[in-house]
């Protein structure tokens, strides 16, 4: 198709606009067909495109070679080439991740809500799908399909912008998508990939393509996620960052203490779900604060700490105040003492975002009362906060973990990713 | 209070920017305290302002006289004045809505899912105030103590922007509700009022006064809600307009449809969910199109009609391109007759506006698909559309109607006045 010509840089804003609000009315176009079709025929979509992945794998693997130079040649980092870089196995694990999501039950049509009136007007509440989501992203090529199949189980026409660096990867691999819809009779237009390196593009999905793209998904770093939360004149599921807390409580069982920061930070510290700061009850500090911080030293964990903090091991560096503002997003962690669960909750309300944060305790009242006064998405008790996380929350997936208080928050799954109508039963009814 | 002092016209830009955002700065922080206040404080302050409410009647009535001489002076409408005007009636009609929504179940803190997962994480779903919620209206006075009170209940801090007309009455109510707060404990600032007519006060709540209001909600005319839309770099809930059908299908009971004709346009012609347009399938038109047109025109209702509905009757007028796209709000209807289901369907997606739209038909397949294919916030099977109200949902009242589809859709009450957060009981587990 013509508007599937590659614009390069030198393309005129004009032509973009044109070419943008072209693919956010066929995207409109074809969320109305999805919104309607039946659930055999999108698993049978996604599992078509399983199916075209793998035997695409060799062309997937060379197209993503040709990134990968181009990024290696322009200095990625060793940490962005390997987010780019697409395998064998990589490429069977989307492909079973289609597979998965088609596996999940079918959210749209789900009867949220039922009740009848004195009147006899029985109403329900039905989720339906949002509409177009538009998803932009980074690097990773693999979001293309995991992006793509969750937007299309829940029944919506999605837009997907890529990283430029993974244009020629995610081409491939939208290929297989659009194979598997058309496979199954679905509109080719339900997975739209922006056919331009032209950064205008964004701009103009940001700008909401004439009232047609419903949500906007930003998939990647605090920078690309800042903008999109700035500049978008739509509605965003993002999380700018994930300043995520473990307070030890005066009550905290020391096993239970060890193992939930050790976890909280080290399984994988580079998510938005490990912990950053580690506050510790002032009742607990003098049995607890030394045997923690000489646990994470050791294994690796650069901690900054506040004066009492410091005084445990000399490995341990002073904290300033931008260390209580900051995700690492690494194996560094800032400790400090707390006087108790009322300085606890100040901290995490003054410095946290929102996201994820934990109390380890055996009281189970300074349990309730941190649950209910920590405003964040995700609070837990005597859990790692590593499970902050769509597939551990039992979603079958996430399409990103969302920090904004409309709609969704916490971890955005096939549910999330639905609004509803009410469907009123009447037989005659009339107001008086 | 210093910034509650009236700040007329001629205060400079700088000045109201400031105003605003103390504002905010204040709600914010009250919000806090209300997001965790014990629902009998919010009950007491609640029906404590609805004893002031009755008992500064006298004065409330003074102030508005005011407001009215002003208002007439400057040749506002019949119906405008109508809307400003506030009685002994009108003012103990407000203190029992006050009291009506004491009554009502406290939305925060319900559980709205609770499951276990494989590794022994209970996880909980559980509703939380949104925060701040900004209410820009016009003329009526009584949308100050409605809003407030709905905000204040579902535990919102809330900001009020009442029109320009009605700013001495609104004052006096919200002076009511302040006492209601003060008396009850909680903060003075959980409803403020903006204490200036200045129009720039609106365009800093639309911005959103850095961070400081989650969502706005205009109420009043099509120009207030279509600036508010384009404007706000906040979440909106709102509707444009109700372009409202009632589609008589071909397997209608004849007695219905006229009922449910005559209701849904005739009942209140001026509401949201009144009906603007009638469609008639062809299989029925011989035989139920005169009637139901004459009875409409017998009720004094005006019908602009496509050819066939012109033939009926000659004070039937030819409608244009422009009529089915016209929300009336008044006595008039738009009348078309359509072949079948999926003509009614097409028209409707057409020129509807998602809001409330009705099938009149005996046929539970017709009715499903119609229910299931129109995209509207309220579809209605054998019901009048005039049932589009958060009262006659079961809400026990709303603050508007929404057609967005981020949050909330259709009456937005209480529970759609909250969001949510997700609380997860363990016992150590971490993850691997």
């Amino acid at each position: 198709m013509d508007r599937f010509r590659i614009i390069e840089g030198g393309a005129e804003k004009r032509d973009v606009r044109r070419l943008m609000l072209e693919i956010g009315v066929a995207a409109r176009k074809a969320a109305r067909t999805l919104a309607l079709a039946p659930r055999q025929r999108k698993n049978g979509a996604l599992t078509l495109a399983a199916a075209h992945l793998r035997t695409s794998a060799h062309d997937i693997v060379a197209a993503n070679a040709r990134d990968m130079e181009t990024a290696s040649a322009a200095g990625a980092s060793s940490a962005n080439l390997d987010r780019l870089m697409l395998n064998a196995a990589r490429i069977e694990s989307m492909a079973r991740g289609l597979e998965d999501i088609a596996a999940l039950p079918d959210p749209v049509g789900k009867v949220l809500a039922v009740y009848e009136r004195p009147n006899g007007l029985k109403i329900e509440r039905v989720a339906t799908p949002l509409g177009v989501i538009g998803v932009i992203y980074e690097s990773r090529p693999n979001v293309t399909a995991d992006a793509g199949a969750l937007c299309l189980k829940s029944g919506n026409a999605t837009i997907l912008r890529g990283g430029s660096d993974s244009f020629h990867s995610s081409s491939m691999i939208h290929a297989c998508l659009v194979e598997g819809l058309r496979s199954a009779g679905l509109p080719v237009e339900s997975i739209q990939l922006v056919p331009t390196r032209d950064r205008a593009a964004v701009g103009e999905m940001l700008a909401g393509l004439s009232g047609n793209v419903d949500v906007i998904v930003p998939r990647g770093g605090k920078s690309l996620v800042a903008r999109v939360q700035e500049d978008a004149r739509v509605p965003v599921f993002a999380h700018l960052e994930g300043i995520v807390h473990v307070y030890i409580d005066g009550a905290a069982d020391f096993d239970k203490a060890r193992n939930i920061t050790l976890n909280s930070k080290m399984r994988r510290p580079g998510v938005c779900g490990a912990a950053e700061t580690l506050l510790v009850d002032r009742a607990v500090a003098q049995t607890m604060l030394a045997p923690l911080v000489t646990m994470l030293l050791d294994a690796g964990c650069q901690v900054r700490g506040d004066p009492q903090t410091l005084a445990v091991d000399a490995r341990v560096v002073a904290a300033t105040e931008e260390d209580w503002r900051s995700e690492y997003l690494d194996a560094i962690i800032s400790v400090k003492v707390v006087n108790g669960l009322d300085e606890a909750i100040g901290h995490i309300e003054n410095y946290g975002s929102h996201h994820t944060d934990c109390i380890v305790t055996e009281n189970p009242g300074i349990a309730a009362r941190f649950l209910a006064e920590v405003d964040s998405a995700i609070v837990l008790h005597n859990a790692s906060t590593q499970f902050a996380d769509g597939g551990e929350f039992g979603f079958g997936g996430e399409i990103g973990i969302a920090t904004g208080r409309m709609h969704a928050r916490g971890p955005v799954g096939l549910e999330q990713l639905c609004t509803f109508n009410y469907r009123v039963h009447g037989n005659g009814q009339t107001r008086t």
